[in-house]
């Protein structure tokens, strides 16, 4: 399968006409047409993530491949299409429904806001799954819950598609600078690597993080540990301030202590201290606070239902969520949890 | 540094000289000799902090300095007279209050438990306070609030010694290889570059946080960011081990993610992912239950006196104090907040 | 209320007879006739809490009404019906499905752990759905989220059914003495005030809430406060004894001041305080953790979902959800928080 | 004061009179002139709560003893003589140091506004304490902590006065009115009696709490439960209502059921609720977000303190010092925890 994968999409076209070595898919390309279904990629879901992701996927691909999208903002499409289509009609297809996307392509990349468009997209009518089968790779990079990424892959494994769940972090800067990192969960170490190829152009970090499920794990626990963080950050920046400290001081002695952490030292949400923070700029860009909420309500669902106990996760959780829905905040970086400390007490 | 020193001292004797009407000073000066008096060093508080920061001290400067020193506990400063006096009765003295440590000792360093043994030894009867002067430089080592930091050090001042707060980090571990962190609150460079000298032979980071005081903010924040830190580690190595991920492998993840912090990447709470760790000797030594439950109280006191709101401090101030309380669970390191998370939900 | 109840019978038979076009419907009426089914009440779900609301709503109505049973588990409704139906075997009927109950009966209840089981019961494969009708009253006495429930009542609706929710407290005590407390959500007065007269029956006080819907928000309502109140109270008396004070007299105090609540005043969580509370006699019986902790996580849901802060809530979700995952407090009432709190400081 | 004093007198005088067993005390009347200072009466803090406080206690005692005030605000002290002391220049005196009060006058009574204050007016230099002895009764109504109210009643009864320690609960109205609950702690019944008779005028409910600190100990227990049943009782309704439901309906079902409390039923924090109510004339009046914040304070120290775990309590803590320290809250009421919650999410 592998193999047949491999001489189907990558290297490619050229080795498999060279190579009768591999008779099977040969014959599985003569049998349904998969040809020209290998030279085409779908991509389902250009938000303000998918669509930057889709972005560098296609200009990784497009010398060997033909594209395919799908996203119920039909401005969002005809955009794509007009900006990497031109001269070429065929090269980027505008599909009406999901169907039509597991019809035309072969290997495909999802990209949505939550479960129930996972569960829309894959399952619903004239969804992905109505087409699925042994020929398909699928890549899902939403952000979801662990119990429907592992039944998304069941599903597709029953089919005999080959699936993997791969969540991103790195935000709008990294989908656009092709930078984020993938956690991928992938119960075979040769699909991980066969998504590996695709994954590569829209990301720098691709990490097998174990079975299908586990990239949401990952990054459901590294999100709550960052939400957490962060929080904690700006309360102790806060704290120190308040006594009497200079800012910058403060953090370059956390950061050289016991106290440090990735938004004490890399995104520290004191304004000022850091030149090119999410802080000094206003908190404006970055991972807003929506989106954090979101990722924290991920993390505690999945502890209530695996008994485990979040104190400090229930906590940031609702703190995210009472920020999120408060007008001033919601449109800002997370770590304006600072802002919100620090203005609370005026 | 040391230029600077002997200036001081010189100086003193300038000033003593030149002042007749101090009888006293001159009699105590007459009496062990200014040059003497600047080769005692006194040492208060030999708990199991101090002892080996003394000890470390004691054999930085044995060839140039004689020692006095102070604690309640007989057994500790007898021993250590044992230790550090052969053949020399005078090298090493036993104080039999603060005062005689002051009256004999130039340079002092204090190490103590808690803020009511730091007015004690300073501010009591037959205390520090009665025979400080101009010529005294006095480092307090001791984690206390802020206010009673400045307060030694505005009192101290007011005698026209030197005086700073230098509250270490490093546990008992640091303090016997002599590579403790001080956090040192000091008006002027001058006398932290003073301080230095003799902070050097117990610790490897000596940091000037800026006023007297500020040792004790920078510690208090760092600290309650580590605390936090400490539990949140916890609370997502926790979950996503339930959630079916190898340790090892989520402590990877987060290590290179967004989610990294001390606790993760250094002293991962949970045994068995990093090999020299508290968590996988069983959360014996490192730093104990009763002393993060202490800190993180000076953390929550600060805030109400500051204003500045602590929801995630205050909570995990509330944990601390209760696996501190708890007979299972204080004497272990203060990661074991991933064994009770973890064995609460059994 | 009966005659209301008669005149609705009335009216769909006329309808159903004016309306010829809905053999379907004609043809179930023929068979079962209009009269029978009237006379017949059907109750789903006889768990520990429906068991002795269905056998109390059984007596009640004896007399005047038929019954028919489901449940998955069939020693339960073979128990139920030789305790009920002995000397006539048509008195107590045992469905093989939901829907087999909606066919014979025209008045409902159903009392079901938890969301999926409704989704379950009313809209899965031969579920009540396919054959409710305008002559059905369907009563929901489950606890389940707001927009289940709206949901529900909806799809009901438009079938021409009465629907309403009626989530219960009082526990299987109340329950087996028939003093439930009814949390009604109606669109409708009529439709609460035909339900009432079945609700009165299995309870005594049948409260009105709103629309459908409301019963749910009312009890997710009710229980959180009173979740995060029985831990207040916890801490609380644990806090005063430890303390010094009489725990009997503490709660004298409480209980005639500003602190006084529910759970300080009739269900005090200190062993002793109260000759015939859940602590007094080793917090058995009563309403357990799991039970709690399920109700905390509808209302945290309900809280993200409404854009609500509940950081009390949150906690103490988190709280529940550790006693329920502990396996010496999960079989325990919710009031072993106090054994938690004063266990865990031991 | 005086006239249960002078009750307690004449009651001793007969018995010691009829059993001459007692000479000392007899003597003791004698030598000191105690006839004339059992008629003067002592009042040492006249803030918002000491001024209505001393003006009921001294419409009840106007007739049988003169009065003795102090405060460091002189306009305060002026003023009340002003308006108590026509005609008779003796009537009230203002004392120029708290010494001079108990020199001049056997009962008094202390309110002030936390620990510090309390030392310094007892055991300062001119305090209380350099004149007190057997012939006085000393009550403290201030709201401080249970060691410091225990170290004042052990120094108070060395010197032989009787002590108690007397917080209240009731506000200002309650002070005004005349209605505050005294929670008393005394070592004997007999103090208590002693003391019953003054605190009536100034209260309704005055109880017993058992040995001297143990007021203090129902008060801060008494009002932990209360801060964070207001706060629970704040995001219940927040949470029914953006859920849709009619806040006089949801509070009427609350105080119905399990969840009910006194936040509930007589304070509830909704405006319109209830008519009466401070969250219904804005929340203006009652009791300050300062004054709950240092409560919660104690509290929370307590708990650390006698390793008491109070995880809500911490919280509600942080929550009332974010309030007391926000501009537009600190005057309002504690109930205007609602206002905060709804209005954050806005």
């Amino acid at each position: 399968m592998i193999a047949s994968f491999l001489a189907r999409s990558t290297r490619s076209t050229t080795r498999v006409a060279s190579t009768l070595s591999s008779p099977t898919s040969l014959l599985r390309f003569k049998s349904t047409g998969c040809y020209t279904k290998a030279k085409r990629i779908g991509f389902v879901g250009l938000g303000n993530m998918g669509l930057p992701m889709a972005t560098n996927l296609f200009n990784g691909f497009k010398n060997e491949a033909d594209f395919i999208i799908y996203d119920i903002n039909q401005t969002t499409t005809s955009n794509f299409v007009k900006d990497h289509s031109a001269g070429n009609k065929d090269k980027v297809k505008v599909a009406k429904t999901p169907l039509e996307v597991a019809q035309e392509a072969s290997v495909i990349v999802t990209m949505l806001p939550a479960s129930p468009h996972v569960e829309s997209v894959y399952f619903g009518k004239d969804g992905l799954l109505e087409a699925l089968g042994p020929d398909h790779l699928v890549m899902d990079a939403s952000t979801i819950d662990q119990s429907m990424a592992t039944r998304v892959a069941k599903v597709l494994h029953g089919k005999g598609a080959k699936a993997i769940d791969a969540p991103v972090s790195g935000g709008t800067g990294g989908a656009q600078a092709g930078t984020l990192t993938f956690m991928v969960g992938s119960n075979t170490v040769a699909d991980f690597e066969l998504a590996k190829r695709y994954l590569d152009k829209m990301g720098k970090n691709i990490v097998h993080c174990g079975t299908n499920g586990n990239g949401q794990v990952a990054k459901i626990c590294n999100n709550m540990l960052l939400g957490i963080s962060m929080i904690a950050t700006s309360e102790t920046m806060n704290l120190g301030v308040r006594m009497g400290m200079d800012p910058k001081l403060l953090a370059g002695i956390l950061n050289t202590s016991s106290g440090r952490c990735w938004s004490s030292e890399v995104y520290n949400p004191c304004p000022g201290v850091q030149e090119n923070s999410a802080a000094t700029r206003g908190y404006t860009g970055g991972f807003g606070m929506p989106l954090m909420a979101k990722d924290m309500r991920l993390a505690v669902n999945a502890a209530v239902e695996t008994k485990s106990t979040v104190l400090l996760g229930a906590l940031a959780q609702q703190l995210y969520n009472q920020m999120a829905a408060n007008k001033d905040f919601e449109q800002l970086d997370f770590s304006a949890a600072y802002k919100w400390l620090s203005e609370n007490a005026k």
